[in-house]
């Protein structure tokens, strides 16, 4: 293959050429390859090109994102001493290191993050749901409504949605009673779980019918009562934390806007108010 | 190239043959490729063979982890209609949904948890350092020690790592005081920050060569003194926290070992005890 048969390129020719990329804070630089078909030839040249260019600056960490659209650029990356970083659906991100020093590169996400939400109506009466699948399935199990905090969301906010979308109920963030990490929750990852105080600001429930089989307001006593509770330590601990806020005995961390003055960005301080 | 060019098959003949996996717990597929070199002729033929006979077991979720040594096998895989799921430095996770009801596999870990530590001794004295890399190298600020909690490493081990690491201090994890979720806070992922309240169990400071500029004992007014904890919302309201709890009106989290019943497997609940 020769760069002629390279259909589009938004880089600059292999003469001299090299990758553009954005310099990044801490010494490196950052390439995001478009989505435009880039025949390998013609990359590696630039790439190999750009990596001593690079070197020459004193560049640090090169940050090379590559679209799935083009997956065959992949393996002449490794080529080149690259390893994966991390990966989403649409890209794969991969890093090289270049000083001779020790790999100071940011750690891949670790953990994923999600709710258990407790809401407790005037009545004593707690919202539970029984699930389609999962572990629970055909159990007669009934459990508090639990989802994952996606991409980008609050905390406070993906629980006001996971109960909205699994019962029907509207509801206030409160407080968060506890939360739980554990490790190799699927795969090699982490997983930190929430548990959240909610008031609920409607009554009447419609589950959800992809994924819930039934839901209602159950008296608490009777939620704690079950076998399943009573039976893991860590549901019970849980139970208990959830009573205790239940009799006014207990406080959690609630969700205290703030900035951080150095990005100009909000971000949620969760402390005992 | 022929199927005679592949030189060891860890993974049964193409005649007939599909791809080795193991059956996961939601009706899905785990193929784990080995390290040793793979035809990606022979590979194709395998998949294909592979996924006429999962649609047929009626299999929901396909997972194929291609380890970074048969990077050429990522093409191939993304063109039978493979997405990316995830990555670490040695491996990429593709997957594949093959019922026609929507795709349920559970999203990548979305967040990066870091520490810092609030370490005060018996004199009212906070431990701080100054980082020689980072945005506040040469800005003369004196912080908390500071750092990332690694993959299945507990937040409370964390803490204690870090101030040893940075320090050579000694301490006791007591609790988490606050914590802070951000997002965006590298490429698309968030960050969750956990304020570690930690109890010295030494006194005599060796700051890390690589990382700390200097490291010191420092009366807790001077450090929240500083201009730049003042100017900062977040670190004025942790600052207020600490403070708090240095007078004995505040109480956070303390992580309480429980087991799930499910998994037998040990996890922290953090909760106010």
């Amino acid at each position: 293959m020769s760069s002629s048969t390279s259909p589009a390129l938004s880089v600059p020719s292999v003469d001299g050429g090299v990758l553009e990329g954005k310099n990044d804070d801490h010494g490196g630089v950052i390439v995001e390859m478009t989505n435009e078909p880039l025949d390998p030839v013609v990359y590696v040249s630039l790439l190999k090109a750009s990596l001593s260019h690079w070197e020459q600056q004193g560049k640090r960490g090169i940050w090379i994102k590559i679209p799935i659209e083009l997956a065959n650029l992949v393996e002449p990356t490794v080529k080149e001493g690259f390893y994966f970083h991390h990966a989403e659906p649409k890209y794969l991100m991969l890093a090289r290191w270049l000083p001779s020093t020790p790999n100071t590169l940011p750690a891949n996400a670790s953990h994923r993050v999600g709710i258990g939400a407790f809401v407790l109506n005037e009545k004593n009466e707690v919202l539970v749901v029984q699930e389609k699948s999962g572990k629970f399935r055909g159990t007669g199990v009934w459990k508090f409504p639990t989802g994952v905090v996606e991409e980008g969301e609050d905390i406070c906010d993906a629980a006001v949605r996971e109960v909205k979308e699994e019962t029907g109920i509207d509801s206030k963030f409160l407080e968060i009673l506890a939360f739980r990490q554990s490790h190799q929750s699927y795969f090699e990852k982490s997983d930190l779980f929430f548990v959240c105080m909610m008031q609920p600001l409607s009554e009447d429930i419609q589950p959800q019918e992809a994924e819930i089989e039934a839901a209602q307001w159950m008296p608490y006593e009777e939620y704690a009562a079950q076998p399943f509770v009573q039976k893991h330590e860590l549901l019970r601990v849980i139970s208990d934390t959830c009573l205790a806020k239940k009799n006014g005995s207990y406080s959690g961390f609630s969700p205290v806007p703030t900035t951080t003055g150095f990005s100009k960005k909000n971000a949620y301080l969760y402390v005992n108010t």
